[in-house]
């Protein structure tokens, strides 16, 4: 099974004897050699041979490897060259800093900048709350890493972070209208990136941490979220932790249970399996089990670190121990935040009625969709290739949004909850389908919901320093 | 003698009977009160009533609320409201995040993001130098500030600083088509903001530190410009510098007198008096007596700071001491970087023949240019409403156009020469006046040959990771 994805695209520029039939064999070879032709547009064509560009997507770098081999093995074709379409998006980095207010004349000088800008300083310092409304502060995300957990990539430093950093801010602009500036920290010292935060806060409105490793992670939000007068976000533990929320919500209407009364085995007992048993015992779910790649964590079990120990304080009501095998067996739900093929189908069969599997490891899931399908009732992955992902995408867009509209302090539980309902009630009931529990990505209606949602609770919980909620702007 | 500016500019409605003549008092009332009318616009009009706005700059804050005051006198005559334009134009700030690739389909998400950004990332982790290619750091330059020395206000803090550093971007962005994010920092200690500047370095191609009050700003720049592998440039050192000797340049030619030759006196031992005094002196420029509060530097001074030492030391080859109207006698050049009415008449009468007068303290000169302009041949202030204006602008945009385009690995004296240079002969030399020593800050000739000066010079000693000089990119 192959997946072709605009992730390994490339754009090749043929040169062909302008030959009828010609077109159609260069395609049959490509299509022969397992690629998917995207656009066809021609650069040239003179003295009887033309010139085209093609966008071919493969399913790995190797894959798209050989289908240029293919091509340059057809008699009479030229392949003038071969660019990576990815490579080429990222040249040059993927942001700009734009002026909402431009300097074009001497007024407009004298009006931005000095003298003008002087009264606006002195405003300031008078009242630095108004630094909310005078300064970008008022719109602007901090988007920071250490390049420490970088996706699945793991350990690969700051300098390579920095492009998935990039991404995340088209993300929080395009889905959120929220500015977001990537800071990639050449430091992984949990005390120097607090420092750190502490020293850049003046100049934004809240700050998403990224793809910082665990134990490090929990402990750099916890103490940066109470320190700090601006709310801070550990995307990779609360973001996806409120999407699985919304899923699971979905997931429950369709197989009739209530959170109160299932039972959920989590596998990962890292930071983004404490901030899912967190999310989900503050909406009722008092039977859970997390599962490390020791088995079940229990108060028991010796040699736990500091998330397990509380997480055997605080989960595993029955003190069950055992594999993972062992304690799913009459389970309602599984969430996979760990690796994959950790799940077996004997252990899906021997779930409860309507078993619901959240196969969330990336890119290779706990289970392949397709063994789980015959067992299972609804099953999500994090791969867009599959119904149901649970993409962080659907969160923080509109979970900042909302923040910054109510100059909010801090995101606390009851935010994550009613950011989580919010996309949950994207979709009605009567729509709900075993494969359609969780929005698109692209669903426009997601941000806004979840932006005043979360602007709504901010002000309910006495966190916004501004009583009103304003909703998100269009894109 | 007042000087209306758009930066204290005010918008009024007003609405009165539409009868013949009523327009005509109005702008006699605000004419009356020396108010400064700009655009006449009309709002509304209906049964016999007629609302309109119109732009009025006033030369303070006090003078515009007299202004509104002498409107509210005329009978029947409503003034609807009054609002600030400055005011209005900071407004939810003046800078924004642009998408360079927008995320619009599944297609683009996979590209920009994951999966596609995956391998972006492990390219940068394989060769980091590619960071300079492949994301932000191309065209990124941090402006920091730890708001200690804000303009002429002193130290407002961080939040206050910010204004001027989004209006900062915003000049990087017209003049040089460089991106800038402004970041002030809640600490204003020295190791503490090294530290940081360590932390944010690998986001960024370049740091333009900003408002950060001597002599702390010193050992910043020059520990981090050792320290670290981008240029950082301390502007109010040394742009202020590459400013003056361009001016300089220029007015030798109008007087005829050549670097080696003149005496020059230099009032204000500060950071920007330090970093004026050796860049004169690296053009050949040898005798320079620098004056603080008590009078000339010399070695025999006791209670000397550090950079003052270093200023003995360095300067004053004759030894002299006394007042500042002691040592000018005879001076070819003053330079004041230091404070309102400073230097007297009769000091410019003592002056050699052709005195030149830079006359630099903001808002207030160290003597007014019409006070100044009988006995003195050329003068040049920091203000935009006489001739020969002073302004950083014409530096860093195009300076750091050229540090980015070559990759530069550190600002050096030669570049700052370079700088320099380029900036004076934007004015041919049969275009020289003597109130025309200085191109325009709207020059656009400016940047691009600041830049193209500064990368040949960066490639030329050795500082460019990139052998190649391409021209700015017209904005």
């Amino acid at each position: 099974m192959s997946h072709h994805s605009p992730g390994y695209s490339l754009s090749i520029r043929l040169r062909y004897p302008d030959t009828p039939g010609f077109l159609g064999r260069i395609t049959s070879v490509i299509g022969q050699a397992d690629g998917l032709i995207g656009a066809i547009d021609v650069v040239d064509s003179r003295n009887g041979t033309i010139t085209r560009d093609l966008t071919v997507s493969a399913s790995t770098v190797e894959h798209g490897q050989e289908i240029v081999k293919s091509l340059a093995a057809v008699e009479g074709l030229d392949v003038v060259h071969v660019s990576d379409r990815v490579f080429l998006m990222h040249l040059g980095g993927k942001l700009e800093i734009a002026a909402r207010t431009p300097i074009k004349t001497r007024d407009d000088l004298s009006m931005a900048y000095t003298p003008g800008v002087a009264r606006i300083c002195e405003a300031i310092y008078k009242d630095p709350e108004t630094a909310f409304s005078l300064t970008i502060k008022r719109n602007m995300v901090a988007v920071i890493s250490d390049g420490s957990a970088i996706l699945g990539l793991g350990n690969l430093g700051p300098k390579a972070a920095m492009p998935v950093m990039e991404g995340k801010a088209i993300l929080f602009k395009e889905f959120g209208g929220v500015d977001a500036f990537p800071i990639c920290l050449d430091t992984q010292d949990t005390e120097e990136i607090i420092k750190t935060c502490h020293h850049l806060a003046p100049t934004f409105g809240g700050i998403n941490l990224e793809d910082i490793s665990a134990p490090r992670c929990v402990e750099i939000e916890e103490r940066l979220e109470a320190e700090l007068e601006i709310p801070v976000f550990h995307d990779d533990q609360h973001g996806t932790a409120i999407v699985v929320l919304a899923a699971l919500t979905n997931a429950l209407k369709i197989v009739d249970k209530s959170a109160s009364s299932i039972k959920v085995v989590i596998n990962g007992a890292g930071a983004a399996g404490m901030a899912i048993t967190k999310l989900l015992a503050a909406v009722g779910v008092s039977d859970m089990i997390v599962c490390d790649r020791g088995g079940a964590i229990h108060p028991g079990r010796t040699g736990l670190n500091g998330l397990k120990q509380w997480l055997a304080e605080h989960t595993n009501p029955s003190k069950k121990s055992g594999t993972l095998s062992d304690v799913i067996h009459g389970a309602d739900v599984f969430v996979g935040v760990s690796s994959k093929d950790t799940l077996t189908v004997a252990d899906v069969k021997n779930m409860g009625t309507d078993p619901v599997v959240f196969a969330l490891a990336n890119p290779d899931p706990e289970i392949r969709p397709e063994l789980a399908a015959p067992y299972a009732k609804v099953i999500a992955t994090g791969r867009s290739d599959y119904p149901n992902q649970i993409n962080n995408v659907l969160c923080f867009p509109g979970l900042f949004r909302g923040l910054l509209d109510v100059r909010a302090r801090e995101v606390n539980l009851e935010m994550k909850v009613a950011a989580a309902q919010a996309i949950a009630q994207t979709i009605p009931d009567d729509d709900l389908l075993t494969d359609y529990i969780v929005p698109s990505v692209f669903d426009r209606r997601v941000a806004s919901s979840v932006a005043e949602a979360v602007a709504r609770t901010a002000i309910e919980t006495g966190s916004a320093r501004r009583e009103q909620v304003p909703g998100v702007p269009s894109p």
